[in-house]
């Protein structure tokens, strides 16, 4: 199966922006994408990175965003994972991944569950964390293992969808460097984000798909000075290698060709499922075990 | 504080081998380790290659392994994690490593919890599967998470290390390649190995040290070539960054600084910790979620 993973920098505004990345799922169904997969908030500018409450007008449109890109998934023919911010009820939001099937129908949602903050991230303001749990979204090309961002940290949101039966792990992302840091920590810091979701593909035996999005975008707040987006999306298999990686610098649309067969093969060699100690896990409901 | 790691091949008989070990920790002091970890099973062939009873002879004389790594600890003054084939009673055996402190005293024990079982490494035959669950052992060069092998592929273990104050992750481990797999798998195969490892690293902002048996070990039984156990130890930090790495095929010592206190800074940046959805995790406790 054909994948797409669209890595793009923001317009100068939202209607340029859904535009341009709507003419990206245009061109990557044209080459066969049956699955295309967006980044983070991929509407706007990444706006958390400072507190301001009028940002909150940008979920006013969760309705139209929702019927837009169901739209596009639906011109396309392809199965679409788009990453809005939800307005829910008045003072309620969340930061939600909605997934559309080929008919332009909502396969799926999931609300971002582990939500970060920390400055120039200020996600805690704006993101209820998610009520929806850990559940994949079946959809025609696949049950999709769909979390976001913050959640690529954690191996628990990877397994919990691979123990429901998740085909593949899904992070729509937003995540870059403050220029101010030095090569070798920017290096680390993209290296162990890549290395932990590698991680998550191997530990469960399925296939990942990262995409971020790429470019400097300035604090508007003037605190610091803005976040450069590093791209890098990536695709790995199974056994966490590299399949297909996307310049850390570039709008880019990776096509990549994923076979989920090749997890059963993998999960027979290292069948790591069959061994768990779940009569010794216990601790991990707990938030330290002092 | 330096730590060492004794990466190394079996000699012609026990005997010998523990000999020579011995020699590697004296030298591993004399350059000012403090810690020295050893490898899985050092003391003899990786004899899980095939079943047979007589085999469970070597665990027989456990008591007298234990003194003498014992005296080797408080010889050389250092922190010492030796994996041994413990016997408990007749007929009940562990994969365990013992970890004894500077004076020669035992520090503490962990009896592998994952067993694996697969051709050439039939483990579940020869090991039950450890009941002291993971519990971080208390030392005066810091708190070790001490787990072997095949639990390296599991994240549950080396989370549930850290929630419990684990200060460092420490796998003495026994992998290897079959020669008759083509070089991308063995490639596909070691980065796995590596990148899950580096992957726990990142997710609990802690150090971590994998040790790994090194050279070829005939399968004894004829069913199967043997095994070339692909060395490759290595240390990386609380990022997942590499600090240090042996070769693939070279008996040797390796010998790297570690900062415990990195990883207070590391965690002020990624407090991964603070936003686990405890409350989402039960499903954890499952076997599969359907």
């Amino acid at each position: 199966m054909k994948i797409a993973l669209i890595q793009h920098s923001v317009r100068a505004n939202k209607e340029s922006t859904i535009e341009a990345t709507a003419a990206m799922v245009k061109e990557a169904a044209s080459q066969g994408a049956e699955l295309v997969v967006l980044q983070e908030l991929h509407q706007t500018p990444y706006f958390c990175q400072y507190e301001d409450t009028d940002l909150f007008n940008l979920a006013e449109s969760y309705k139209e965003d929702v019927a837009y890109w169901a739209q596009v998934a639906k011109e396309n023919g392809v199965v679409l994972v788009a990453s809005l911010f939800e307005k829910r009820a008045p003072g309620l939001y969340h930061n939600s991944a909605v997934v559309f099937e080929k008919d332009g129908s909502i396969a799926g949602k999931y609300r971002k569950m582990h939500i970060p903050d920390d400055p120039g991230f200020y996600e805690k303001f704006y993101f209820t964390p998610g009520d929806l749990g850990f559940e994949p979204v079946d959809t025609s090309v696949g049950k999709l293992g769909v979390l976001v961002c913050w959640d690529q940290w954690y191996p628990e949101a990877a397994r919990l969808m691979a123990l429901k039966g998740a085909e593949m792990l899904i992070y729509p992302t937003a995540i870059g460097w403050f220029d101010k840091d030095d090569e070798d920590e920017k290096r680390r810091q993209k290296d162990a984000w890549t290395t932990v979701q590698r991680g998550h593909a191997v530990a469960n035996g399925l296939p990942l798909v990262a995409v971020n999005r790429v470019g400097f975008e300035k604090d508007e707040s003037g605190v610091l000075d803005g976040i450069r987006f590093w791209g890098s999306s990536f695709v790995c298999g199974p056994q966490g290698e590299m399949l297909a990686e996307a310049p850390s610098d570039k709008e880019v649309t990776l096509i990549c060709d994923i076979d989920l067969a090749r997890s059963e093969e993998v999960r027979r060699w290292w069948p790591f499922l069959r061994d768990r100690r779940i009569d010794a896990y216990g601790g991990l409901l707990k938030r330290f075990i002092d």
